[in-house]
């Protein structure tokens, strides 16, 4: 019998199980992704991050003694990078001792990031979002509208929505887009609403997913769409339905900062 | 901070989080269920089993040496008897070695339950089901029935439905029933096709929970209905969306059969 040492937590509720494999020695087989990720028959997560040296994964050619996010969705897929994922991961890092000090940078599939621990409030870069200028439209349940195309990590829609909308939209089936073949590997599609400049409110419905209590890379698109589109100075804070997050900008490199935590450990008997 | 020991196991995918705690010290406040059950910040499973002596708790007055089920639904509340809980809680004390040999007694708040462990496979007792003559009638988006209603630890209704319609059958919204205040409490309806005289298969609606991967009691509630209704001997084998089951009859008192896991162990840091 196969036992697995885990830790579990979670940013705004996404959540994930994590674990240490310095060698690479773990095989990431799809099928055991599923068994650890399914939430009844197994630990439950939203995705699952290996923490591997960088130097033996094939895929990386920098700094062989950093960190590796080794990043896997639920199904089995994987994925360039998980906004909360990297800010859970770092607080990880750092409860496991796996670092010796509150700022540091780990490699990811999207490159190297740095994340900063301030006790529980994690911060990590995320990077730069292309917003496109072409029109796409977005048409749920409660209604049509124009959305702005934003490249990160993912393909993305930000909608904005009036702030009596947001509560009351139907986001339990997938919203459609046109022109239908805009998004061939599919989108986020992020629903927002203006509270002031420097606060927005949000919804999410992510590809594979449905309706999400958080989506990292999604609070980043939102902000930075806004922030292009409204002209804004200075962080954006968004309220997500798992919480509370704030966008910060270094030009046009973006920063996801918040609460991350660490929910326990255990063992899977696989 | 706070840390609780426990274990993860299941039963055709009903999945509950189980802990020793020999002299009742925890105390059981809804509020920590709650956050352990939840399936994003906590463990997450479908209920929580604490294993207490039976003599420390009030509401028993049998043998004081057995193993008390305090058995709490994922939101906190108290329930009478969980039949998927009950066989997760045999393998439980068995792989814990709380108890000394495969058939053993266990105290339940519906009264002593004879569990017996043949490797994977526990067979529990879950009781007498009571079925009721008088007609009600159950009605979804897709049609309205003639349903049977039983009682076994909670209330059930048990609806008879075509082989080809179950699988079509949409349970994301709750049934209604008439007449209205047949269930004042709420009912766990339970869609029932017959495949032959021993083997049914069926999906579940459960009060509070929407549509579930398997219900133990209304398993035996819609085999002890099907027997009533159309003079079957012998046992029941029964399909759910989460497995195979089995249902033994002694005279009228029902005994649940099937695989159930350990999934894994682990520590919630609260």
């Amino acid at each position: 019998m196969h036992r697995l040492r885990f830790h579990k937590g979670h940013g705004t509720m996404n959540d994930f199980i994590m674990f240490t494999d310095s060698e690479g020695f773990t095989i990431m087989d799809p099928k055991f992704i599923a068994a650890l990720t399914h939430r009844r028959t197994g630990i439950g997560a939203d995705g699952i991050i290996r923490a591997v040296r960088a130097g033996v994964m094939q895929e990386w050619d920098g700094d062989p003694d950093l960190w590796f996010m080794d990043y896997y969705n639920a199904d089995g897929t994987v994925a360039e990078l998980c906004g909360n994922g990297l800010r859970v991961f770092g607080i990880y890092l750092m409860q496991q001792q796996l670092v010796s000090a509150p700022d540091f940078d780990v490699a990811t599939r999207a490159g190297l990031k740095h994340i900063s621990v301030d006790y529980d409030s994690i911060a990590a870069e995320i990077g730069t979002a292309k917003i496109f200028d072409d029109p796409v439209t977005i048409t749920t349940r409660d209604g049509t509208w124009d959305a702005v195309p934003v490249e990160l990590a993912n393909p993305h829609a930000v909608v904005f929505v009036d702030q009596d909308q947001l509560p009351e939209l139907h986001l339990d089936r997938a919203p459609e887009w046109k022109p239908e073949d805009r998004f061939p590997h599919g989108a986020n599609i992020e629903f927002v609403s203006i509270i002031d400049d420097n606060h927005l409110s949000m919804r999410f419905h992510e590809r594979g997913s449905g309706e999400t209590m958080s989506c990292g890379t999604g609070v980043v698109a939102a902000a930075s769409a806004h922030r292009a589109r409204n002209g804004v100075e200075g962080p954006v804070h968004v309220q997500v339905p798992g919480g509370n997050l704030r966008v910060d900008f270094d030009g046009n490199v973006a920063t996801l900062v918040g609460q991350a935590v660490i929910t326990g450990d255990g063992t899977f008997w696989l």
